[in-house]
């Protein structure tokens, strides 16, 4: 029977948003006794313990679970409903039960260092694909959204350019194009524009975007690297709309952009703000089986201990 | 060459916003004199003449031109852009060209009986086919954007229904399916949902509604009847997302769906807001080839007159 | 229960092929009394009848059902199993129960008259939306499948044009499109090239097929006119593949096409070739609907006789 | 100007069929100097050399090319068009030039030996993406192909599978949905799935390919490991169609299948022989660039050597 599956297992989930909320009903739901930092008690599903000290939460638990967006580089847990700052101490992490998994979307150094101090297994999430790609879908809608928003036009019959094909820029130009958009993908790799030219895009080279961009209605960037720089951005279509959707800083001169009077907007984070729901379902349906995994590893590795 | 097709016709074109603007602009360029009532002197492009007295506008006009939403009951124009208010009057209409043809969306009574007295051609051009499928583009997506903000879910993996098959049910049927809904198409006609399977939606009848509605998460209503009443609502999924797109007031018991606590839309004349840049280029591709249509029609049976 | 629908009702099922044999089954399924004529006894399905004689088949039958494709000019059935002829004759008309139903694709005027004359009721089915849009699918796949056998190049990266946009050309554009071919439609009716635009077809008027044809690499008719005669075909591409959908003779002028080397097909019929299972599963889901519909109308009329 | 790009090289090219014909007539448009072996004078385009001797062709050749499915164990290259047979001998390749680049789709042991062993350099071209997936549009039309010929049902309506997701289940996966089939696709990885997922289709793992077989009616197998064994075909849907696309001798028990009385058909090779012209077009596409890059990357080599 599946919903005694992490039966005994204690996982401290330590701020987030509704994403977190729906795993916390999802692991609760497998028999794991979670204990929740970060929310206020009334958000709290039924069966989960709401805490208001981290450091109580984290002890002798499991698993630790932070949410995607990691932490401030001094230890700040994004937190929205919290009303006090959620701050992640070594203290806490010691705290932990032996072996811990700890569970976060990417690691900062710091914490890598005290994660490896004591031996405790980290699992950067932000970067599986599974996650990655389904991610991609809420990401892809958001984009769309904003760009509805921001223009007076359709996306059907609009030009439209996606830069970097990888897990985002695939749903992104598959969206767009089923929209009706005349979809221009820009990548380096010549595996990556054959795949875009089946799908139905247009490719196109880097060496080409300045030129792309000059008739582009709408443009998405997914590449984290400085891609629509100065050079590009001075001959691009004064009407261009320019979605950045690359983490923080993303890949647009954005300062550039102002001064050339181009509309660009960055726009990280979009699963959690536009479809939280879906996004919460995403980690409800993949994180309990990353546990399972790490566990049943870690298990056959103590075996050999 | 095309840009004297419209030479030396004159053509008042009477409130509207962005969406007659576009339209205004191309007909100067094709050689039209164009008079227009209810826009600031600085919103009209280059080449028209702006007027603050609409019966001077209509003076001698061989066209004369009304937004697509057409007037109020007692003949207030729709007018975006003008302060005071704009009245059509039958001493105005008294003052076109004999024969002028008279274009307007969707005309009342009153304006019917006016223009059928002075032997005017009347063009209601919100039901000609060419305009609505083509608005039923930006309808569609401003639909979709709706969905996307009113909900904490994606489109992708919803459960959509469709209610009504025909212009603007055809393309947001198709829009929901190509975003990757599960979209169930509601239509009396057994064709029409022939066509809705052939597409890769499913299909059903009214009398499935009620079923339907008790797990649809989003639903679109293209019908202006009373088709999502008390007994329907009654049943219904209580996070159901009703987005009603029918001309006012609607197909949905909006009271019913309050006192249920269901989230309803009415979301009517979507293109000129969302898109107003789009549906303006419609009116601009399509109203020229009409008056050129009709007039040559009116010499033609001139000759035999 | 379904299966009680049509007890009791005298069902004549006259020629034809696959299809018909799947109608039959569900014919008996529903509980109907099924004779069948034109079959060997071995094809026909358990709980129908096999008879030979046609006339004797028709004696009393509430219901006849002859073939899609109808009769020859004198008379001959379609009836790909028959080793003999099978003939419908006046003198069988007449054996038929007063009032019966007669069920054929499409009627000749011998037989309009023969059924007029009796008072019979007629239903042609070839023109019910329901039917030919459902038949739509297997004859746009069985075009598609011609068009992979006799070319050398892939459906995707193509151009293709289709020629006329009623049932069967809106699904053949779908097709194409989704294939990954670049569609243009070729139409007259301005609502139906809007519809097509929608799609993410691009559109043309008749007068431009001549250009059209000219770099088209398949072009797919289905208007039931003389469309790509001599002087559209002078021009053609040389390479091109013409598939011609429309009824016999199709809208090509088959001679000027061999004349220039032109490779053109026609194709009438597609659904019994290509997938007679599914357009079996058509016939079978559509006609016994029609028959409850039309005796319940009888029904109701003999009430006010 | 890109017409003396390869200016001066000369190029052999050794057995083969349309495909490499349309190479060789980019290679001689790019300037080389294209010998052809294996192919009648009059096939051969102007501006190449047909030679009927394997060694003479060889002798001094920068770049030599063989064709997608390479030679046979003993060196019998697959040559369509030579009455004789065309071997790969040893001596043949030390009659090439220096450092000249070995063009074939992949070879065998010995081949790299010898290839090895005079520091020639090897290029396998069937696993470069850019080729293999350009490659997989041919390969999934072809099996549409064989799946519209084999069955007497609809793709659209059917219930299909795909097993693997790479290169080319990717391509068969958006294909079959295009076109209307429900499609489960099966694999182990579970961003693949995620990314099947997002395009639409329901994902499988391979523990429930037993089950998803019962009920499937067309699978098509990308996996060249035996997938679909006796096992998995014992409670297939006696009904189904099986197309295996996987390398000889595909992911069937052929032998199983047979003996189960199922239809199984193996489908190597398909863009040669169902688009041979679109097929071409993807080498001479691919091809030239390949070899520019290949020698530039020799002449940087060549400065440090």
């Amino acid at each position: 029977m599946v919903s005694s599956v992490l039966s005994g297992m204690k996982i401290a989930v330590l701020g987030g948003d509704d994403r977190e909320l729906i795993l916390v009903g999802e692991l609760v739901r497998m028999g794991a006794t979670v204990v929740v930092c970060g929310f206020p008690r009334e958000r709290v599903g039924h069966g989960a313990f709401a805490l208001n000290d981290l450091e109580e939460a984290c002890k002798g638990a499991e698993v630790v679970i932070l949410p995607l967006p990691g932490t401030s580089p001094d230890g700040v847990i994004r937190a929205v409903y919290s009303e006090q700052e959620l701050k992640l101490t070594e203290r806490a992490i010691s705290m932990l039960a032996p072996n811990a998994l700890f569970i976060i979307g990417s690691a900062r150094e710091y914490l890598k260092n005290w994660v490896a101090k004591r031996g405790l297994k980290l699992l950067e999430v932000a970067e599986i694909d599974e996650i990655a790609i389904l991610n991609s879908i809420p990401t892809a809608e958001g984009a769309i959204q904003i760009a509805m928003e921001e223009t007076d036009f359709t996306i059907h019959g609009s030009k439209s350019c996606v830069i970097g094909f990888g897990r985002v820029g695939i749903t992104m130009a598959r969206t767009l194009k089923a929209l009706g958009s005349d979809v221009t993908v820009v990548a380096r790799n010549h595996g990556q524009l054959a795949r875009a030219y089946e799908m139905g895009c247009k490719k196109a080279e880097y060496s080409e975007l300045q030129e792309i961009m000059n008739y582009t209605n709408i443009a998405f960037n997914t590449v984290p690297e400085m891609i629509l720089d100065r050079t590009i951005l001075k001959y691009a279509n004064p009407q261009v709309l320019i979605i950045d959707l690359a983490t923080q800083p993303g890949g647009t001169d954005f300062e550039a952009a102002n001064n050339f009077g181009l509309k660009a907007i960055l726009a990280p984070g979009l699963p959690g703000k536009v479809a939280p729901a879906s996004a919460g379902k995403i980690l409800a349906d993949v994180i309990p089986g990353l546990i399972i995994k790490e566990l049943v590893q870690l298990d056959k590795n103590s075996l050999y201990a």
